[in-house]
């Protein structure tokens, strides 16, 4: 196939998908899940203003969007208290992390990131050609100590760390995060993925100076916003590398009715505050469901709640495969120690009690599988 | 700065925009255009039916879009006649030219295209390295002797051909396309970009087994279907090429309230017939637009209109920014002797009025500048 032969790196990779959506595990199986409770969306929703201003929006799509998202950028600098050059938006934390890794990673250069992090960063690495080296999470979380040292030890050019972690919930505080950036190696950008803040104890969300050349963060509209599906995400970090995005990015790759979305979501601070309620509500009823089932949930500072499935990986894969038998949607940590869970996002009561229903079958399924 | 270093390659590039949005324009005019007719947007705009699920969907954004867009590639594999597995979702026909370029193209490899061609492209081959060879255009159209000439002498590894034409509305014959396939180097695969194929003469759209593994189609809901802003261009291509793009696209990059729109959109073919006699009325009024001033239409087989200004490309400039001060906005080939023109997008009759009233100045000022 001397005309449809791909370029060295992409010839090199693997058809891979990060995650399978829960369409096509719908279409496998023949029916809907009854509880969509897999992929840490937000089923509270977005604000009711955002889908007013999106649903108004819809017969103006005509228009492309703004390529410099001047509005959105600008509701969002006024939130951070920063300039709207230090933020660069993207099509997702996902688009940004594969540009970012474009922008800085040359083929074989090393990553660091944790066994079992965020799948898609390091779908993006591979992808541009980097090599991964992963540390081992410490106690459920993602370990500073680990990721610094292997920065230092393999002269790493990125090194991710999400605060807080997804799959695991779990978070480290602000303070932490900043011993970590005065220990990290010269040539190390630290890619902090913050797509939970907004879930997250004030105490674990440092304040760092967007122009400080250390570090990159990642937020998104997906989880706290409630608007996963329009593909909405930024990055805050220094005027000089937000600028670096401009060089390779699809400059009108954002939905322009996302933007407008996006903008008024922004605005619903009451939307945001009732969200974080929910959730929070959320995470004690899944709680309680462990609890009820002799299991016990781990502390989270996201929308979602890791289940401590008491045995190995492939109990937890057995519940997982039952749940889903039983119209539950839901995901688990890829990487052992931490499979010995199921990830249970936050969502309304409904898709809660269907999960409650089903989960005492599923663990007699997955003990005599 | 060593942390903030780039990967050599974008190291090398400029901080470049293929194309400057109309809101930047009116940001720095400080005044709204009164006609948006410079970005090939279709102004009709989309089908009732597809901002009528958009407007329903909206409130449902809080679920990741499907990664496989498996209705919508049913429905468009079932438009074509083709298997779903030919063909690739993505945001816009931008980010399939970025993705086809990261897959197919090696850095330093050559890729052809003609001098005046779609600048977006051109900004991904750079963008991954590529170097560019480019052709003349030839009688106001693309040259596929040349381009078949180039990529043989180059050993180019893509060849980029747009059917109709962007900027100036031309178009060959399917006759044309195939006899070019035919004489196209072993080496070298065929960007065919048709972003504007539903505007054309039937003739001009030839008839191409999808397997054939010497071309590459790109396809698009921006244009006939008036949806720009919702970022959804389709490639079709043979399986094992298509199935290519999964090791290295965004997976969730998608907008899920976009793939519902574009899919009500094809149903409703009804609006696309319309779409395409407005189209029609408005290239027949642009050219009396034309004639009315003393100038001439190109012919276009897209919903956009070159008008020859008579002179060469500064005073076609002048032209433009004379309507720019009148609020409208147009834009205009980048390369001689194209650039003796300006480009007029196919709009409802309040903006061509606009247009229309503006035009004489425009060209007065143009004249005495």
């Amino acid at each position: 196939m001397t005309r449809l032969r791909f370029a060295p790196i992409p010839a090199s990779l693997p058809a891979s998908v990060p995650f399978t959506g829960p369409e096509t595990l719908e279409r496998r199986r023949g029916a809907a899940f009854r509880a969509r409770l897999g992929a840490n969306e937000n089923g509270f929703g977005p604000s009711p203003l955002a889908v007013e201003a999106m649903a108004r929006a819809a017969a103006e799509v005509w228009k492309y969007g703004d390529p410099d998202s001047h509005d959105l950028r600008a509701a969002l600098a006024e939130l951070h208290g920063i300039d709207p050059a230090q933020i660069m938006l993207g099509e997702g934390i996902d688009g940004l992390l594969g540009l970012l890794v474009r922008l800085t990673v040359a083929p074989d250069e090393i990553v660091v990131t944790s066994d079992g992090a965020y799948p898609t960063f390091n779908y993006h690495v591979a992808g541009f050609g980097g090599r991964l080296h992963k540390v081992s999470y410490r106690g459920d979380a993602e370990d500073p100590d680990a990721l610094v040292a292997a920065a230092d030890d393999t002269g790493a050019r990125l090194a991710y760390f999400a605060n807080p972690d997804n799959p695991m919930g779990s978070w480290h505080s602000g303070a932490t995060i900043l011993a970590m950036l005065d220990r990290l190696p010269a040539g190390t950008l630290l890619v902090l993925d913050e797509a939970y803040a907004e879930f997250a104890p004030e105490d674990a969300i440092p304040r760092i100076d967007p122009e400080d050349d250390r570090v990159i963060r990642m937020r998104t509209f997906s989880k706290a916003y409630g608007m996963a599906g329009a593909r909405v995400g930024y990055a805050i970090g220094p005027r000089e590398l937000i600028a670096g995005f401009d060089r390779i990015r699809n400059h009108f790759g954002i939905n322009r009715t996302a933007q407008i979305g996006a903008l008024a979501a922004l605005q619903d601070k009451a939307w945001l505050e009732l969200t974080r309620a929910n959730v929070a509500a959320a995470r004690l009823r899944i709680a309680g469901i462990a609890q009820d089932n002799g299991l016990s949930a781990l502390p989270s500072a996201t929308n979602f709640v890791a289940i401590d499935c008491g045995r190995d990986g492939s109990f937890a894969r057995a519940v997982l495969s039952a749940l889903e038998a039983q119209g539950i949607f839901a995901r688990m940590p890829g990487v052992a120690p931490m499979d010995r869970c199921i990830r249970i996002s936050c969502g309304p009561e409904a898709e809660l009690a269907a999960f409650a229903e089903a989960l005492p079958l599923a663990l007699t399924r997955a003990r005599t599988a």
